[in-house]
């Protein structure tokens, strides 16, 4: 298979969905809906919901049956975006190369749109419980995401980056924020395909496993981008995290020290995989995007 | 049966809860549980929580039914009581008499703190449905509780409320704002208590317009006290609606206009109720206590 056009197709697919739960008109006044549009039509790569469909399919599970589940991670993951952005937190201009949210809007309505997205992330989730599975599934998804992305996840992850930021972090730390800030919503995006598609315990945790490794290695070539990438294809200035003193992994171990650090992780994440067939080809192949990517 | 006793009892009740549910080493970092409950634990009425439960009580419900469900919507109450204090918004120091969460944390805490009660309150829904309803009940209790709570509901009407600040506003506007910021999760508190006790749907509909006369009762008695309150019982300085130009009741209508309006909304309110037996006295009594407030 070939993955381009695999990202091509799911990525479309996601657009259009996120293009109707956000309908034009959908809030009053409409500037709302139109900041909320803003950060969520930005260009994002939508490897969360992307994570979703594909974990779905490597169990049999179908993409319509995931498919708002999965846009209502990236509606999470882009309301952590604009209020990570504020000037009160990490205080960004730009992201993918577009000015953020606040900058357009405001920062009273970069703090609502936020709050909207996140808001009618579960209000879709509540909405679209498969048939059949009498909304016990469903609950349990709305329950995991919600933990992933908040004070226990992503919210406490990004508190601490917060709090460390320009202090000395050591391993312990950097591996605790990643695993919160990223990784826990990550994980979920792989666990929810899973669970809606009707998973058993035994791929679950294999899946798991894998989300666990993926979100690492996320986090090891993202802090390598910040090092090395070229800042007219990420959209994003890099050189950013030293700036800052941020703590992360080519600072911790050094460029070739986090370089290798990534091609062990993407050896185990592949190997989480070992027990499954081809359906779980998107998510291997995400390994090596992960790998290859200039954004 | 005497108001001021039941209030307490149900407030302490709902404390409690509220206790166990943000437990203290729940987050790491600490600080960030720190804030959570520095604002949920700022001595407020719990009136949405109260609600939720007096309205299941009215259908024959039990409070330990509805009190996981009932906090979910004091969590989402005070999230937004967070995020609507920030410098970029109201831009207010003092809330029931104790300086607001960002003067004693900072800005980047008190959104984040803000960010993660909303989605506590999420995770602690998912977790509680009531056995025997499938999950079927809660899913759309989820449901009516995000969108009260989202753009089309609460942060549409906090947004509406930020943009017309300092303008003429017209009643028209007026009603919406408050229909959407205060109206539509007071509505939710009640309708949430009848679903989940398993109302009827004459029960629910007959439920709903009481909240919906509550919610408005209780805005234009808020904008009364703002008016003619004592800052001393209130916790907060009064007068500051008029300071900023703010669309109220009073500014519209003249005290006395705004006193007649309620009285008005006061015999709505229990027509609504007419069909109800002695198990909606709480209700019934909610009503009074609105109008006699002093805070």
């Amino acid at each position: 298979m070939n993955l381009h056009n695999y990202l091509q197709e799911k990525a479309a697919s996601i657009e259009d969905a996120l293009d109707r739960i956000l309908a034009e008109g959908d809030t009053e006044p409409s500037i709302l809906n139109e900041a909320m549009r803003y950060s969520v039509f930005a260009g994002g790569k939508r490897l969360r919901p992307i994570l979703t469909i594909a974990a779905a399919e490597a169990v049999g599970g179908r993409e319509e049956d995931v498919m708002t589940a999965a846009c209502a991670i990236e509606l999470i993951h882009t309301y952590s975006l604009i209020h990570d952005d504020l000037p009160a937190m990490d205080d960004d201009d730009y992201r993918r190369g577009r000015p953020t949210n606040h900058k357009v809007y405001g920062e009273a309505l970069a703090i609502l749109a936020g709050d909207a997205l996140l808001t009618k992330a579960f209000e879709i989730l509540a909405g679209c419980s498969v048939p059949g599975t009498a909304g016990r599934l469903m609950l349990r998804v709305i329950g995991e995401i919600a933990e992933a992305a908040g004070a226990r996840g992503m919210v406490g992850g990004q508190t601490l980056d917060i709090l460390s930021e320009g202090k000395a972090v050591d391993a312990r730390t950097l591996f605790y924020i990643h695993k919160n800030k990223t990784g826990a919503l990550l994980r979920a995006s792989v666990r929810t395909g899973a669970i809606l598609a009707g998973a058993g315990e035994e791929e679950l945790t294999a899946l798991t496993s894998f989300a666990e490794e993926f979100g690492l290695l996320f986090q090891i070539t993202d802090d390598i981008l910040n090092v090395v990438g070229d800042s007219s294809k990420m959209g994003k200035p890099v050189g950013t995290d030293a700036q800052r003193a941020k703590a992360t992994y080519p600072a911790l171990y050094g460029l070739d020290g986090a370089r290798k650090m990534a091609r062990e992780g993407k050896e185990r994440a592949l190997a989480a995989l070992d027990s499954f067939d081809s359906k779980a080809d998107p998510l291997r192949l995400l390994v090596s995007y992960l790998l290859e990517r200039e954004k």
